[in-house]
């Protein structure tokens, strides 16, 4: 054992610039999914990926159809039944590029520069993928593989993973598994690795108001009906109190309560309100006062108008008086909250504040439920120790604000939780221009993730 | 006198077929004035005004230009000194006609159907503006002008007259006159004569909501950072309290009582809950419960959200936290409230209500005063008994909600009053498809007009 730690640790070392050139022509291919006339870049990227399984050792690997661009599968299952098998979950599909123009180099040159290799899906996820790859050909290359392997690299994560929920359900068998691994998360500093064990749900949700049947002339019929766009506002602003804490009856009923070693362990990230005025650029922070921000986008359920459209909104002036307006209006859900509660608190809301004087309507876009890990399971415990071994720091404990539905979906449909990491920095840039890996960090990576397989072992 | 009384009206029944053709020409010029392709129409419904006034013997006939369309005037000043003289104001551009396919004949082929005329200009304002000159055709075919007269028909009332301003201020000699008739307002049924005394001003604003520097990730910073779109809505949720009235401070300061006479005035109109009910197509009205919905409309100030918005409004979702957001915001204004102080209540409103974790700005766009006319004045009884002789009805007095910068503008830089009428219905369609002139009405309004003239003379 001892031996193949080591060994697969040299090897990965030795490798190392060969494994950064594999993945400059894994940067390199233009895999953009939002991207109509890209289908045959994605499917490039899905055979590339095939092929590395490939050369890597994998067995019955497959680039198989979807609704969408296709799922990659491969499996290793020589460990033998009485070995844990882990369903590494990936994408390889990347972000569109723009604005192109205030990238340094080409977003699909794969350009060195310093320690950092800058190209669109460098950190996001093309890097991560390739990590646990090399980590596996590291380990195959070194005896046999500790412990069974499945892959699931999709292709369509960046425009909401609209066909993986199918895939999974329908290959229910084929994803069998005992754990996921999902490195699609981040670390919080190059010094600081990071385990994130709970992630928000999301409930998203379209509402519409309206007055009367037509666009009025303000000055003829303002002041006799009620206007839906006021209405509309009103609504809006009856859904937070002035502390910030959101109003649909029943909303926090079931949020789990933070524990004090949970909120000790958040401070300990040291994302201060420095960190975020910095980060947002707001002129002040605002949110519920008796939670850090740290607590209030990892570990508190929020609610927000992600857009507002209504009446003339052009250049100069019109006095029309409009017949309807519309909000983009979501939520993020934590533990235990159930996207369906959500969907009829807001419908409670509305029956119970809107006026007679308007109709409204909404639809529900996205419901998923929030997922949150045990920390003290086996296999967190597996890349917590991982992790020590390489940057001999103990990694932080972190709830994410974003949504990661596949988490949710392996949770529902396969009954596994995942461990979720991954050697993505703040400063990446992921979804910007100059998208950046920092290749010490993703060097140490692909040893924490040699040593986490050998972890699960035994 | 009386001879020329009843030679100008049967003058004017004689020639009614002819009238009407005259009518139809001008109708199908498609005098489009927001259309920048419709430069040349412009030119020759200004042309096709400035020939019908030669035609009628009016003097000193110039098509003048502007910084737009242009304006035509002419004059007749033989009445004498001791004689009033009456400014006619009137328009020859016309609204859009979109949407085309909605119309049953051409919006420009003018046709006669029943006792209308439909085409796009026919009632608003065309037909008036022709009225208005065939009264005085009628009056000089058959003797002396009573009264002195100048005409001021513009080209831009439908972009909302922006270079209008300008001229009265250049040519206020040339414009100088005791009073004006504005023939731009209705009567609210084909039996009911109407003068509007009543004109409500007009304060327009952009106000804009920035809060972080960008567009954020509503799962990584929701809940830490105020969203703007939020923000704005509590901001416009906040200017109306629960009754409907406009919390801006001081907003009501200087808005003058309606008397009883007046409230028992505009009762007689009949224009009731139902109709506004019918006419709104709104599921239940709203506003100032102690007023009714006339009073509301005519007499009262109010305050419209004329469009809004922010963030993500495609379709499906996309979970952006906003980094600003927009809404036009407009408010009506009766006798005697200062645009100007409504401007600096509403940037108080946003001093005192606006959370610090949002900037703000605010761009005031038009700022006109309300015009309220003396109903007692010599001029306005000199159409009240025009109008009570043709119809064998007491014309009513009415308070109009929208705004007619004119009179304003007339009030302000000439001095003068405008008695404010016209022949339009309410079901004439105006700013719709199937506009449409109501022929037994414009024929008694000639009539009218001809009475009017009349009796000025004393």
């Amino acid at each position: 054992m001892t031996n193949q730690r080591s060994a697969a640790l040299q090897y990965a070392h030795e490798n190392s610039d060969r494994f950064l050139e594999e993945l400059k022509d894994f940067v390199a291919i233009p895999s953009i999914s939002t991207d109509p006339e890209r289908k045959a870049d994605l499917q490039q990227a899905a055979d590339w990926v095939a092929q590395q399984l490939r050369d890597t050792g994998i067995q019955n690997v497959k680039v198989m159809p979807t609704g969408g661009h296709p799922v990659v599968y491969g499996e290793s299952l020589s460990a033998g039944e009485t070995a844990p098998t882990v369903l590494i979950y990936g994408h390889y599909d990347v972000q569109p590029a723009d604005p192109v123009d205030l990238w340094k180099s080409g977003p699909f040159e794969a350009e060195v520069r310093g320690d950092n290799l800058y190209g669109r899906g460098a950190t996001d996820m093309k890097g991560q993928v390739l990590a646990s790859i090399k980590a596996v050909e590291a380990l195959a290359r070194n005896g046999a593989l500790p412990v069974n392997l499945k892959f699931l690299i999709e292709g369509e994560e960046e425009v909401g993973s609209p066909n993986l929920g199918k895939f999974i359900r329908e290959h229910k068998e084929l994803l069998a598994c005992d754990v996921a691994l999902n490195p699609d998360t981040g670390m919080i500093a190059p010094d600081k690795p990071t385990i994130t064990y709970g992630l928000r749900g999301l409930a998203y949700f379209e509402v519409r108001v309206y007055g009367p049947d037509h666009d009025l002339h303000s000055g003829v019929f303002g002041g006799t009906v009620h206007n839906p766009a006021q209405a509309l506002c009103e609504l809006i602003a009856g859904m937070h109190d002035s502390n910030g804490h959101v109003t649909l009856p029943g909303f926090y009923d079931k949020v789990r309560d933070l524990e004090e070693e949970e909120r000790a362990e958040l401070s300990r990230l040291g994302v201060n309100e420095a960190v975020y005025l910095d980060q947002t650029g707001a002129p002040a922070l605002w949110g519920e006062p008796e939670y850090a921000p740290i607590e209030r986008t990892g570990a508190r359920p929020t609610l927000e108008v992600n857009g507002f459209l209504s009446g003339f909104v052009g250049e100069g002036g019109k006095t029309v008086l409009p017949s309807k307006a519309m909000a983009k209006i979501s939520m993020r859900l934590v533990p235990d909250q159930d996207p369906e509660d959500v969907h009829e608190q807001l419908l409670q809301y509305l029956a119970d504040n809107a006026s007679n004087a308007i109709r409204y309507e909404v639809d529900k876009m996205v419901g998923s439920p929030a997922s949150i890990s045990d920390r003290n399971s086996s296999y967190v415990k597996a890349m917590e120790d991982a992790m020590e071994a390489v940057w001999n720091s103990k990694p932080l404990f972190k709830r994410e604000g974003g949504s990661v539905p596949v988490v949710g979906q392996f949770q529902e449909i396969l009954g596994v939780e995942s461990v979720n990491t991954g050697f993505a920095l703040p400063d990446d840039n992921m979804h910007s221009p100059n998208e950046k890996l920092h290749l010490p960090t993703w060097y140490r990576g692909i040893d924490a993730l040699i040593n986490f397989f050998l972890n699960l072992e035994g």
